[in-house]
């Protein structure tokens, strides 16, 4: 049995009861986390919380070599977990798709993602966002400023009042250059710069950073603001409004300080 | 202090370890269940499971008569709770509000949401399903069949490419009509009836039962095949697909059993 499960957004308590109980009862516990992070923990601070012992395996240890993974789960009880889902951006459905390919049983313990958090930290209404886009680092594909799909998927989204949830890049270390803590994250207020600068500096943003865990910050304010910002540690997400309902200036005015002036009527 | 949490998808272990902390360390916890439901467990399990007392409210409990609950958050620690995420839908943003307004600290331990879990689960990419729908019953929307908007938002998303996560209607018991349970929820099997009735028979639908649970149901067909199916207790919901990518189709078909003849190429 291959249990895939959802570690949720921050630290060792972000899992849910029924992921730590999968977590607890099996008998080899993978993780990878190249494609997000434990901010508020790391994979050994899980790992002593629980009392278990969690192999870490790298991209190429999971997606070019998961043998190793699907020998295990052929004859015991293996669970694999990541932040957030594990399996919300298809990126492990490969792992699935091999597993079931082998007759080897799956299941998923889901958890809390980034998604579903941001709409609900930041009272804008789930059903109103349109087509989320993640911005990269500039040196990451290849070109100066930001992609042209950015802009164009926020000004689609906004034609049809919809809002736009802006993944932030998160370069792994050893991917790419490195930050101080070994890992590159892309910050909200780098974002906003980026897109005032090669989009719209009068366009409304919010700043979302370490939602999830106990002290999340929001900011919202025109992105030539938000650039000059300091949100703190990571991770940070960004995203651009479209139309606003009552409820929802109410709550960037109350929860993420949005000047009136920058909410429109 | 007004601590929001999110008591995920399916029973009482389905919240995150900060949430169970949460409602164990609360003075008073109240909770609602009008707008979404855990259907593998009663809120009495729940308190029975973390050894604390729940206080249940319904609607007009919550949104015409708030001021008990904000009266004891500003003399105590307290918790509401509800299935999902709590703030997801901006349904209890409301409350936040009130609460700020009155200076009382918020918080928010945030939940597995059904958004997220059916693009994990599915694996359908997140990032590749437009705005969302919900699907009432047709006494509800005073209407005959299902309101124009519906088909509406799931053409423009699939104008895109898009996927569209169909949420299925929910009546609380004295609502509307009572079911055997003493609630109505409309299954995937009557939606996908009133969508190939009223929209497109042949059009490729996934119906998702018990997403969170440990036996969920998905099940991929032409609507009108799906409509004929039974995907056994609730809650379910529907998803539309657009476009189809190579993972995606391959995990329709390994996990949802969906037929090469209507998985196109």
């Amino acid at each position: 049995m291959l249990t895939f499960v959802g570690l949720g957004l921050y630290d060792e308590r972000s899992v849910t009861v029924a992921g730590r109980d999968a977590l607890r009862a099996a008998d080899r516990v993978f993780a990878e986390t190249y494609t997000s992070r434990l901010v508020g923990a790391d994979l050994s601070d899980v790992a002593d919380a629980l009392g278990i012992e969690i192999e870490r395996r790298s991209r190429a240890g999971v997606e070019r070599d998961p043998e190793p993974i699907l020998d295990a789960a052929a004859e015991s009880d293996v669970v694999f977990c990541t932040p957030g889902d594990p399996l919300i951006a298809t990126t492990h459905t490969d792992l699935r798709l091999r597993a079931a390919d082998r007759g080897i049983d799956t299941r998923v313990v889901h958890g809390v993602t980034a998604e579903s958090a941001v709409a609900s930290a930041t009272g804008l209404q789930n059903y109103r966002f349109g087509r989320a886009v993640t911005l990269p680092f500039p040196y990451a594909h290849g070109g100066d400023g930001v992609p042209d799909s950015v802009p164009g998927r926020i000004v689609a989204n906004r034609e049809r009042g919809l809002h736009t949830l802006v993944f932030l890049d998160i370069k792994a270390a050893g991917a790419s250059p490195v930050g101080p803590d070994g890992d590159q994250f892309m910050t909200a207020d780098r974002a906003a710069d980026l897109l005032a600068t090669h989009w719209d500096p009068d366009a409304l943003g919010v700043a979302v950073a370490r939602v999830g865990g106990p002290e999340p910050t929001l900011a919202a304010d025109r992105l030539a603001t938000l650039a000059d910002g300091a949100f703190g540690p990571p991770l940070h997400a960004l995203v651009v409004p479209g139309e606003l309902h009552a409820v929802e200036r109410d709550a960037l005015a109350a929860f993420a300080d949005a000047p009136d002036s920058v909410l429109g009527d």
